[in-house]
């Protein structure tokens, strides 16, 4: 009798992760190792809670199903933020799951996630060894913040990069129309690194130069000098764009947003966002006009921009990920080897659990200017290929079609 | 002798714009009434300073010019936030604009725009008419706001209203995936009028009930009311989304965002979005997760989905102001009058521009629920027509290609 397999998906979400749960549904599918495909509702959560969605069975009564699923954003079995304790500090949880994992006869599990997922995966295989259970255990990446290490990049990245490159465009249109200077500060996501922020630049073409300032976490952020940059801009340009992490710190340290923490009327403190910390800054010291706009969680969720390269291989990677544990893997994450920038190639290949996970990849200093205000030519080899390509999300009365949420359907949530 | 044509965009950018514009430059190519059309760089001021572009050139030269301008963002020709003054104020400026345009020939002058560009067409209209001018004036209609009266609808409103109602879908997605109450509060532009928050209702469907609450400017908020909204609302589903307007005001007329004001580290006060000020009233009062999203200028720039609609209208409004000047009309603007909304039916027509300068058009008190908290089927009924169809933006490298910004092309800006 055929093992089956479990599937479970954590972390924040992305345009792309249920690209990577259909990559992993189609490669239980598409095989003959395994059986069925369950999905745990709200990740590591739903397996101890024994909340499960048969997969297979959808994706075998609904031709659409996997299709739909690829350009669904954000993530159809639910998430969770759960931090997997360490063996010694709580071996029931450790006896619950495997108890559950083996008499649901699994042969194989799948955590598709950033790097908390990765750690409760490498956790999780570790035990298996201790154990010597058979059940295989992998992981598959995902991040809008493209910080795994071993991986050229991580799946979302692109979609989120597409969406922010796209959306300064637009911006820039929509900024160049008044005779009048104004600057515009655009905050982007990334808390402690820049890859991200660093699409932003991508908007640049042959009529468009904006934005004309960049700044990433990996430098520290120095108020006077941004002055500075802002000045000598509006010198060249009426309209001056700025992208800017919201992780940028100062040189001691400390986040821009957290020192510009402003009080409400009863006094309590707030914690602006950095675009509203540095509008209010070029407000008070340069005077001219100044609007800030945050991007918000609109640049991991734009299903309907992601990027064509991105959905493929997020898809490829869970597929490579069931067809690795079906040859006897464990322990491992399915990873992006890049071959070339030009032609862009790439192979999909593994990389041990233990090696990735509690890591994080930055923006190299050479790949940022000098000066720390813009990135490089490096930087545009590496980011252009994974925006490439477009999805053809279905639209229905001016919407776009999505699969409806699947853990929404489960126990009357 | 046939005489010329001259264009200006005016107020603020949205999606359609130069839709309107392209829909002028192929009213004058494809008849036979004008010769050459030129646009004036930054609407009035242009032609005040005789910045002038030619655009029948331009459309003659390259074929693909009107189909990119079409589907280009925000303003070919950039804008200008110029208040008219009346003749009595300022006889100067009206002996100077009927100077330029008759030396150049001009036969008739189309102004593309919202309220306060049309009371500038209006002007200019009645000014020909005290000089026994045979110039006409022509007003095309313009603003993501939908408050102009005696036209259906307004051009560029219908692709504010995708986007946002496609975005809340997405953020629905994005909102849905952690089991834990949360609140989510979406600040949607339109100062006085509440037609762009109404649209992020259209983002329920057959499995996403959010946004369950919105709040428009034409009733007045009441803060005790909106947390007992929220939290009658946090009783029936974990995952609460907000739509609410930036200009919704309390019930003696004060904006909910003025009120909440809050104060730097120097001791500035700040306006803050009403967004944030309700996010701040949720966490105090409420205490769940809760997080702003404000949409910014994202919702009229956004030209990569841009409703198929909004652009088609706003081209044949362009294309007939310059049918019925031709046809000897002056002193008008062209109006969408809706037939049916199944199967939706419409016809081009025009209204005088003293009957729609200085008006505005608010959601009327019967499309909004008697608790002021949510909209009516009728006004689904109204809005849904308005976003459907998508645009073929082209992608090149991943990114929308977008016709260069005119206007920077000229006196090297």
């Amino acid at each position: 009798m055929r093992k089956h397999v479990m599937v479970a998906q954590s972390g924040g979400p992305t345009a792309a992760i249920n690209a990577s749960l259909a990559g992993v549904i189609r490669g239980v599918i598409s095989g003959d190792t395994y059986d069925k495909i369950y999905g745990a509702v709200h990740g590591i959560t739903g397996v101890l809670e024994e909340r499960f969605l048969e997969l297979s069975a959808k994706a075998r009564e609904d031709d659409g199903f996997l299709d739909q699923l690829i350009l669904t954003p954000a993530m159809y079995l639910g998430s969770c933020r759960v931090k997997m304790p360490n063996r010694e500090e709580d071996p029931g949880i450790y006896d619950r799951i495997f108890e559950i994992l083996e008499r649901m006869n699994i042969g194989a599990f799948f955590y598709i996630g950033g790097n908390d997922s990765m750690d409760t995966i490498a956790k999780l295989a570790r035990e298996a060894a201790r154990r010597n259970s058979d059940i295989r255990f992998a992981g598959v990446p995902k991040t809008i913040d493209n910080d795994l290490v071993l991986t050229d990049h991580t799946p979302g990245y692109g979609s989120a990069a597409k969406f922010i490159a796209a959306t300064m465009l637009e911006i820039a249109h929509d900024t160049y129309i008044y005779d009048l200077p104004c600057v515009t500060i655009v905050e982007i996501m990334g808390r402690d690194s820049g890859w991200l922020t660093a699409a932003a630049a991508l908007a640049r073409n042959s009529y468009n130069i904006t934005p004309q300032l960049v700044y990433l976490p990996e430098v520290p952020f120095h108020r006077s000098q941004f002055l500075e940059d802002v000045r000598n801009e509006l010198k060249r340009s009426k309209n001056v764009i700025v992208a800017v992490s919201e992780g940028i710190r100062d040189e001691n340290g400390v986040y821009i947003s957290a020192k510009e923490a402003v009080a409400d009327l009863f006094g309590h403190k707030q914690l602006s966002g950095v675009g509203k910390a540095l509008e209010n800054l070029v407000k008070k010291e340069i005077g001219t006009k100044v609007r800030s706009i945050e991007l918000s969680i609109l640049q991991r969720c734009a299903g309907h921009v992601a990027s064509g390269q991105d959905i493929n291989e997020s898809c490829r990677l869970g597929e490579y990920a069931v067809q690795r544990t079906a040859a006897g893997e464990t322990g491992f994450i399915s990873v992006i080897q890049r071959i070339s920038d030009e032609p862009y190639l790439i192979e999909i290949g593994q990389a041990g659990l233990d090696d990735i996970a509690n890591k994080a990849k930055m923006v190299p200093r050479e790949w940022i200017n000098e000066a720390g205000n813009d990135v490089t030519e490096d930087l545009f080899r590496y980011i252009r290929p994974l925006i490439h390509g477009e999805c053809r999300v279905q639209w229905e009365d001016g919407l776009p079609v999505y699969l409806p949420v699947g853990h929404l359907n489960h126990a009357g949530e």
